[in-house]
């Protein structure tokens, strides 16, 4: 008899999701299967409830979303060594082909075949996932299931920050959404020596601040550029990290950072960008960085190193908790943009 | 009495420049007085002689032009100590303010008040020239005054393929004026495995491939993104180096760079460029740098390091020669862009 | 009339020092003369106060020593024109040459002639002192003069820890005199998930504790393997930073270092050390830095960063004050090892 | 019946080695199975012929030792999907654990647990060998068997040389036997603008200047330090590549390099050595890193574009080539030194 779980299902190509009874996954030879203890919903899980026009393009009803999570391994496949049922886990959401030239020579989180939990198959909006055991992280067991499902977007944050020095350094992290206020965090942990956060949002202000922005810019309210002209004695930032995707806050992100400088890009542009690259790149010498997922598992490291420490405290972002079988609840939330991370627990 | 000498003036605002009789220049406590031997000319040089738009904005006739020089010291100020009367020279055309930021930690190429030789004060297309102590760079006495002249451009080359790693990587130069050239021969020397050189000109492709190039592409006979794709198994380049300036051309760099790997620009677009920031930046992970001048002093001390070794050969990419007085023949075979480097003799 | 000063002479080849009263120094075209606010005792300057073997074989007394300080520009020199009488002003302690390959490349901090204030040349134990403008690091007015005045060893403790990666990492500080102390802060500053710090002194070790480190190891009463190995599960530290000089502990260093990790020393054993490199160095993949100085200026930049925003606060590690004519009392003080940065003020 | 082959066995615990027919290893489901076509003989494999201290303490009789090989493959496990029956291939000799913190952050080449191919597990001079799949790395099949073969050691080369900048910089390869010859080999394909090449070996500094080094100095009949003080106007080099294991030459290597550079160690010293710490490393604030094996596979995709290219030509070095049955040749001429790399076919 085919074990039962609940799980959040995409089931129709439309706006939404339905909680639906469905079979426990198999654990194969090469992989673990996870009981999930907690699961937080990332802005493109949203993108998927809501149904936009990527989403359309990209997945695939019907089938289980969720990326992030932590859990307690229950099985392990034959072929598996490392883990142990009773390991304390969280996984790398990038499932990459172990072949391919990037995969070969350290980049495997920009491999060209990577396939992405609660994307491209099964998620962990679920009682259970199985993953290949290759995904796996294993969790000190002194971290909590709800800090330890955040680390995946955590992880995006440490990649952006830490693409380049720091310490005693000026940030600007522009667009405050759940990764820009880790990022806010990881810079301040890191050393950072002013840190200006812009957004449009007051609630996410406030939460930039309480993560240690020392300048909260609402930058309809205030000329980001002036701030930043005012306030470095005309010098501009060191390092811009880029989360808001708006092509706007984008040109300001190139006009605000010092000659030399480097702007880290997580963000994703609805559609190509106007970049004056003779006077904001060139003339600027200017560093861009394209920064995807986390690096494997050299990210995962600092970032378990960062929580473990208590030098980055996630808790303030973690706004809100609901049973899994409420995930409307904490959809709704995000959508209004009025919340931090949202965990669900299944 | 004034001790005279004959110059190429940009007298006026126009089209054109003139040869004129002017005074030696003075000699200041931190300067020393140059006897120009070679002097070559830049595609700046020309945009100034033609009166372009963006020569009407920047520099202020009458003035002498010309930038890349080598000659023999003649004169040292009273502060000077490090430099000899008979020292074989060139110098670095930044003239920095040596109190900004950039300056105080090892950017001063990109000193936000910086002086251009030739564009902002008197420059080289004379019998003499002076110019601060700070800016000389001292050549060999064996190094021949043609192959010291192109050293400033040259260390351009090397500014933008020695930014990142070469040494078996595969390489694309997007452009092959000059400099295009002269990063070829530095790809080349620095132990590239595969060097892709684009452009237009059959002239200049044969000349690429003189100088190293493994495959050259005509980019309207062939299309570059399928030739690299083919080449490369699908991989793309490692490393493209953008000389051209022209969005098409840049947009096919961005194109056939692999994942992970690096995009050098120190071409000048004329206008600001649209760019798939999420395609082909964010999720390739690539890293876009801009690059201004030369580090002083580090790339000059690996220009005159590969010159000097004989490793990069700029012979063949200085064609012409003439004496200053004729510089108008040398102008109008950089207009028809029927030459590598013209090389003038005062 | 001259105008005289006090100042704290190294008057004779022999222990110890005297007051006496001397002319102030004359300020040059390139100077500038600096009114001594605070000066705080360095371990270098210990050791020229007790004539110990290096102090006999490298200064020449009469002379007066002392090198770390902060100030208020008093006169500037003709040719000196971004600093101006009322500046809040430090020193990088290095006079150097300017002119040779390490000057040329970014490594001024390692010119093969440099000249160390107070060691080379007379310093700053003195109400005035007046030194190249070339040298001087303007001053946040609103750092206190204490703070100011021990930047230039905190800059040692930034340079060694800023020398690679920290974020997310785990450090061992092998000894814990004030630039060891200083790291610790630094670290803890810059990221640093757990910070080891090792001494023989519990004095230290106490003040090691409030500046952030997570273990504190009296290495004669536990063994500092055995806890390293405990604490990270057999993996090792990711960076040592050696401050001790002593070569039992430099191998332990070498010997608690994880597979890949690197070991940055700013200690200056007094003889030869046996080192096991196929070991401690080949086979772990390790890299070794020495660290000399601070990088001008990039250190003092990210130095004035750390203190300005209070990530690093040194205050807990200035335990002493005393009157500039009381500097005996210091320097006692110091001989017994019962305190942390000893500040005189003139 | 089980199929049989040929495999040079190191039967006893004792000097020397024997043919003998022994069974064709099986191939699991993780693993391939190769056809041996070269097999080249380093200097771990004359280590345990001649039986020497080292090996005693290590390889465990009766075993088929050898490590460096190429072939192609004859059969693929159940679970090997992206390597195929035909596919020319030659293999990384560490086999690592791909669990512990330095195989989960790109360092799998300093894996604690690893095992190397021919010592602590069947080798390859064998007409056979079966291989994990993950330490494949794919050939191109227009390379020559016996280049294949050779890139293991070259790889050790190219990590050591590439392990920073070379490109218009001075190196120095202390020690000429096949990985050093490769070196010089390396920094000559990589734009090294000056390599002094040290040995005791005269065969051996004409294989070096025929590789392209530019001064070839033997090191008992003109001082080392001597020589390159004087033909770098006492600037010493930037690169030192240390491939000698002895402590003279070693403490040379430190005395020789300039301010700032870097110091690389391939070399076992048989026992520790003795470095003045304070004035080689510290004050010169030098880099020293410790170089184990190739990078996985960074090391080998630029050796193979190295070699494909023809920017690096290893046939010089290929001196001599026998059957494996003439296994004895090989060893006796490995023992004199009078050869470069020695190729065995089976």
């Amino acid at each position: 008899m085919t074990k039962m779980m609940k799980a959040v299902v995409k089931s129709k190509k439309a706006k939404g999701a339905e909680l639906q009874e469905v079979p426990v996954p198999e654990c194969g030879a090469q992989e673990v299967l996870i009981k999930v203890k907690a699961t937080s919903i990332c802005g493109t899980d949203v993108h998927i409830y809501a149904w936009d026009e990527w989403s359309q393009s990209r997945v695939k009803p019907p089938y289980i979303f969720g990326h992030e999570f932590s859990g307690e391994v229950v099985e392990t496949g034959d072929l598996v060594h490392n883990i142990q049922v009773g390991d304390h886990v969280s996984a790398e959401t990038h499932i990459v082909c172990g072949h391919c030239a990037q995969c070969m020579t350290g980049n495997a989180h920009i491999c060209q075949e990577t396939q992405i939990i609660g994307v491209d198959r099964d998620g962990c909006f679920a009682e259970y996932i199985s993953l290949p055991a290759q995904n796996i992280w294993k969790n000190d067991p002194s971290l909590s299931w709800d800090r330890a499902s955040v680390q995946e977007p955590l992880g995006n944050a440490v990649h952006t920050v830490l693409a380049g020095e720091v310490s005693g350094k000026t940030v600007a992290v522009i667009g405050c959404g759940p990764i820009g206020l880790m990022a806010v965090s990881v810079a301040k942990a890191s050393g950072a020596s002013r840190i200006f956060a812009f957004d449009l949002n007051d609630y996410r202000l406030n939460l930039a601040e309480k993560m240690g922005a020392t300048d909260t810019i609402h930058s309809m309210h205030a000329d980001p550029l002036e701030v930043v002209r005012k306030e470095t004695n005309n010098a501009g930032v060191d390092v811009v990290c880029e989360m808001s995707g708006h092509p706007v806050a984008m040109d300001q992100g190139f006009k605000m950072v010092t000659n030399g400088g480097r702007v880290s890009i997580l963000s994703l542009p609805v559609r190509p960008v106007e970049i004056d690259v003779t006077n904001d790149i060139v003339f600027k010498g200017v560093t861009v960085q394209g920064i995807t997922g986390r690096k494997m598992f050299q990210t995962w490291q600092q970032t378990a190193g960062l929580l473990s420490s208590g030098q980055v405290d996630v808790d303030p972002i973690i706004t809100h908790h609901f049973d899994l079988a409420d995930f409307e609840k904490g959809f709704n939330l995000m959508l209004k943009g009025e919340c931090g991370k949202v965990v669900l627990h299944p």
